[in-house]
């Protein structure tokens, strides 16, 4: 054990860290809520037992207030030689999953030595010690669940030299270098890093269609097949090309396989215990088709938000036409709006229900892995947002088109009833008729508004509302004659933490949905409107500085989590890309050519050609997949250099330990004992037998 | 180098193996041709390098005669010490590729003598010393190949004993179980053991769908929706699970990941060398570009492919339709054989001339990885076979069922013609009608027939001829008054060898490609006739036991190789379990409810209703094999218990070595230093700053 005792200096030179110094030496903040109702007691008991199980893992902890009805509890380490045990035993971890190509030295202070803790690995091992269950050996603690319900949050302070500094550094270049990219897998973790470096190739690869969809909107117009099949090749290049750029800036970052490093969660509720076959220590087990249960909710869930979602649309939609193309009475002008105000009432209203349910069922689902959990919440939140995103187009382009005509005796019907219910004679029938430039509009809206819409709502909103609190609070704790002022040294570092501790959590699954959902209407609706993707192109560059943006100014600083991929989100591009080539060629047969596409009657519809087109698309699509594939396959890359260059060095070094120095040089062999005396006799007929045979006689067997 | 001497002793235990005994010792015989005219002096000359260069690799030689035109040259390991470090080098390996998870010991001695050689290794390890390049290590001989055009082949001696009992063993039993696997892994490599292994899942997977088949035959009828999509979930789920257990079997038989390392081809020719980017020592290169443009003629190859067999086969069908549904002249019973006849004379000849094509292609395409080479050629073989295999069925369900009334002008034409040419007035238009049971009795053709044909083909014919020759080669001896006469000692050994260096090479690509064409028939076509997996099912238990056969007792000893999957194959697998959804669910749509289908007038085809048929089956194809994936990956098995153990084992040792005896228990965390300080004050409004704050002041800063 006297090892440890000496990887001590190693291990607290953490705390020398520039960063750390700003803010007091620090490791993590922990939010407690104190209510001020009858529940005061048992939060004031559930502190207590917080502060215990802090102490019991090697975390000292000190209290100072936050606002009124809270308490900011600081954590640092004490006990460095837990730590650092921690920290030895997720490397040798590491290495055993082959994150790591060696394993780390057998001497602990030696090993600490080759390889420093970083502050990310600090960070994170910190807060695995905070919420790790207990019998893995950490304080076992959940923000806002069960027993830890009154914990708010739990973060690592911001590093404001480095994120000012970032900030300034972004909004003056065009494009991220793997510096930048470096830089925020240092502060934030590979898990954030993933995001910026998706973000960044999807931006340098959407030049290529913005491009070309900016000559096709010049030249070829709107329906382009030559535009329909560039933009579906370019998404399967695309996706093949980051599938493998993904695997490479995990070798790059060591982060190879470190999915496959299972984390248990914490609030995994299991039935019973039973021994697991191969170490026979004691495994939680929970009836995997009792989970299977669970799951299978998803389907009516799925149902039910298509139905929920659609219902809405159609209801919508069924206004929109009546008033836009049908209704000439009063108010007309104030009244078109009023589809487009209940949806984006309702809209954020029913998908935010949604998504909670989603949260629930995943709940409920009770994973025993923080990676099968969030999988699976994924995968239902983009099920949600493929609805609501791509719903309004669809029925555009599928139903309104088509089969619009076949809408006109309900709306006469509808028009006839209100013309009853009026006094007034002023709801005139006017003559229905498809509008060929529906689509487009939509497109238009969802490709630009909505673009500049959302930017809005996650910066510029998240930082008024910041400002403005802020003030309030400081207003407020002034005003309040029970506050306690913060010691002098201490009130401004207090101020900023009360700052960093109202902020929202930062969830990176957010940013990539957006992106996700982003590239869904590149692969499927894009051809409606050619310059789509040059909008995406102006939009993205913005987005990579407002997430920069939204991480440093208006959210808690992330858990450096380490990842090797973008996780469930590939799959979602997968299926979008596959998905463009069929919606896409469908809607490029439907409205190529002429532009008024079947003009609200099935019936010009040509149903063989449609479904030969899809058919013929789909096969293009894994034709090509196959191909970029392998093309791919064969070309070298950085990642894999250092992969090889690892195993060369490894092998380099343990075949000259053993074998001598000349071991590498394999051209050397070494003279046999018995080879000189073979002699080309049996051809000649001189000698039928060899001098020393290796075929024995039977004495010699 | 002390420590090599005394590995020697474990080394060469090997050679006392019961085995080797029986074989006097030799690891391998070359066949050398020594042709008895112009070229002699020059094989003579290569039989004198031959020995030269196997000399200075550390194998020593002996010499005899092989039949009148041959010799037979003996190869043993004299250099132990040479062959050691070749397998320590390969053990390093495959510890830097995670085929291994500990490195071998750095004592060489300790390291073999903690884990033997076994027979398997020391043979592959041979055999590379005798073909790598010589920059390698190796001798640097190929086979048949350039400067080695007189090497026949290479190949180690059988061993008797255990093909008997192996034999004799199989033949009596239904299953097979792990070890008889574990047998053919120690004694063949894990590249056949790889086949028997899928074998006898294919085989046990098939008793569903035969029993299934037969159960349908009896109530369903043919072209049963029913069936047809039991039998295609039925393959997606082998194909899932297959792909499993064949990471699986790869774990527990210590081969994962073998594929990653890759053997460079001896007969690769580079343009020049480039300094490694990682290693800085000099590599081969090819310019891919030049590959690329080799690669593009498999286009025109593919297109030729089918051209050729697809215009033999339109031949011999129209002369079939003539022959049986029209013509009614002299010999009809006779005539009536005519295309059969044409077919299995033309078409092994062609087959045979576009294997060679593609073997003479990829050559060409010139890869440095034997891995790479063989990936391509059975790429183009299983086209080749694709074609060949499916054309005539094609063609009967899509070509000649729905539009088999438009060749009636055509059938007229010929018949006047042919009544014009023909004095006799016996060729009669008879009234063409469609043959509703073409398609079924061509599917019973291939499902009964042509598997026994091929049995035939495979083990009798060879073991017949290997009867006759082996006499005939004695006779022919015993005549040839040049002949010396062998050492009686050895006579009886020199006959055996010269037995089985008479005998083919076995090649496992060929039992494969059988086996996944078979399940192509199954997956595309059963639904044709439902008995078809019956019948598939009983002839694999005799293929099983008559491959083994084959090679106990008709080929040369295979060399064993290692392998960590079933390989390229397992594509052509996917894309049969693909393309049988598609296929089958347009013949049960043509087909089914009436019998007849569409009687010959495309105008009877429902196209919109066929090609929403083959969509909705492509999409329950690719929903259905989402699920089975992610339902088998929540599965354990023994594979993944093994290598959880074996981390957990060296987890263990590592962290006792480091942290000391109770490391493993992760629960009982030190007692830190500063944790009993901290009260609940700030709460309780006693006091507002703690004792010794982790806080600094601005000093202490």
């Amino acid at each position: 054990m006297s090892n440890i005792r000496k990887t001590l200096s190693t291990v607290s030179d953490g705390a020398d860290l520039a960063e750390l110094k700003t803010n007091m030496n620090v490791d993590y903040v922990i939010h407690y809520n104190i209510p001020s109702n009858k529940a005061k007691p048992e939060a004031e008991a559930g502190f207590v037992q917080l502060i215990e199980v802090l102490t019991k893992v090697g975390l000292a902890s000190e209290v100072r207030y936050g606002d009124e009805s809270s308490l900011l509890v600081f954590v640092k380490v004490a006990s460095n030689e837990y730590l650092a045990s921690q920290i030895y035993r997720e490397r040798l971890q590491d290495w055993l999953f082959s994150v790591r190509a060696s394993a780390p030295d057998k001497d602990i202070a030696k090993s600490f030595e080759n390889e420093p803790v970083t502050e990310a690995e600090r960070l994170r091992l910190v807060y695995l010690l905070i919420t790790k269950p207990k019998n893995e050996g950490g304080a076992g603690i959940a923000p806002k669940k069960g027993r830890w319900k009154y914990v708010t949050s739990i973060f690592p302070l911001h590093d404001n030299a480095f994120n000012s500094s970032w900030i300034k550094a972004w909004s003056t270049k065009y494009f991220l270098d793997e510096e930048d990219l470096d830089h925020i897998r240092d502060k934030f973790g590979e898990s954030v890093a993933f995001y910026f470096a998706f973000m960044q190739s999807y931006f340098a690869f959407q030049l290529f269609p913005a491009a070309f969809g900016f000559a096709a909107w010049l030249i070829l117009g709107r329906y382009s097949w030559l535009y329909s099949i560039v933009t579906s090749l370019w998404s399967v290049v695309f996706f093949e090309w980051w599938k493998k750029k993904e695997v490479d800036l995990a070798v790059q970052w060591g982060v190879r396989n470190v999915s496959r490093i299972e984390h248990p969660r914490t609030q995994f509720q299991w039935d019973y215990e039973v021994p697991d076959p191969v170490t026979g220590e004691p495994v939680k087990y929970y009836p995997p088709m009792k989970r299977l249960r669970t799951q299978l909710l998803q389907i009516p869930f799925a149902i039910s938000c298509v139905l929920a979602l659609g219902a809405l649309y159609i209801f919508c939609f069924g206004i929109e036409v009546f008033l836009t193309e049908v209704y000439d009475g009063p108010f007309k002008s104030y009244l078109t709006f009023t589809p487009t105000i209940i949806l984006s009432s309702i809209l954020p209203i029913l998908s935010t229900i949604l998504t909670k349910f989603a949260k629930t069922l995943t709940e409920h689902e009770n994973y025993q892995t923080n990676d099968a959990h969030q999988a699976s919440l994924i995968t239902k939140i983009f099920i949600i947002n493929f609805i609501t995103s791509y719903t309004p187009l669809f029925l555009s382009a599928f139903v309104y088109m088509p089969f619009g005509n076949l809408m006109l005796p309900y709306l006469h019907i509808i028009a006839s009833t209100a013309r009853k219910l009026s006094t007034e004679k002023s709801i005139t029938a006017l003559d229905f008729q498809i509008n060929p430039d529906r689509l487009k509009s939509q497109m238009v809206y969802f490709a630009v508004t909505a673009q500049v819409v959302n930017v809005a709502v996650e910066v510029v909103i998240p930082y008024l509302k910041r400002v403005v609190v802020d003030k309030f609070q400081e207003k407020r704790a002034s005003l309040d004659p029970k506050t306690i002022p913060d010691a002098p040294a201490e009130h401004e570092f207090l101020q900023r933490v009360r700052e960093e501790a109202r902020l929202d959590v930062y969830d990176v699954a957010v940013d990539y949905r957006e992106m996700v959902v982003q590239f869904g209407y590149l692969s499927l609706f894009s051809s409606i409107w050619p310059l789509t993707p040059l909008s995406f192109l102006i939009n993205n560059w913005i987005e990579l500085r407002s997430d920069a943006m939204k991480i440093a100014m208006s959210s808690q600083r992330p858990i450096p989590w380490r990842s090797d991929s973008i996780g469930p989100w590939l799959n979602a591009l997968g299926f979008l890309s596959w998905m463009g080539c069929l919606v896409s060629s469908a809607l490029v047969f439907l409205f190529g050519g002429n532009s008024e596409g079947p003009g609200g009657d099935p019936s010009n519809v040509n149903v063989i050609g449609l479904l030969l087109t899809i058919l013929f698309a789909e096969y293009l699509h894994l034709g090509t997949q196959f191909i970029v594939r392998y093309a791919l396959g064969q070309i070298d890359s950085p990642g894999l250099q250092k992969e090889r260059a690892t195993r060369y060095r490894i092998r380099k070094r343990l075949l000259e330990e053993t074998l001598g120095p000349d071991a590498m040089k394999e051209t050397v062999p070494p003279t046999p004992e018995t080879g000189e005396r073979i002699v080309l006799v049996a051809l000649k007929n001189e000698e039928r037998k060899l001098s020393t045979g290796i075929i024995g006689t039977p004495e010699q067997m």
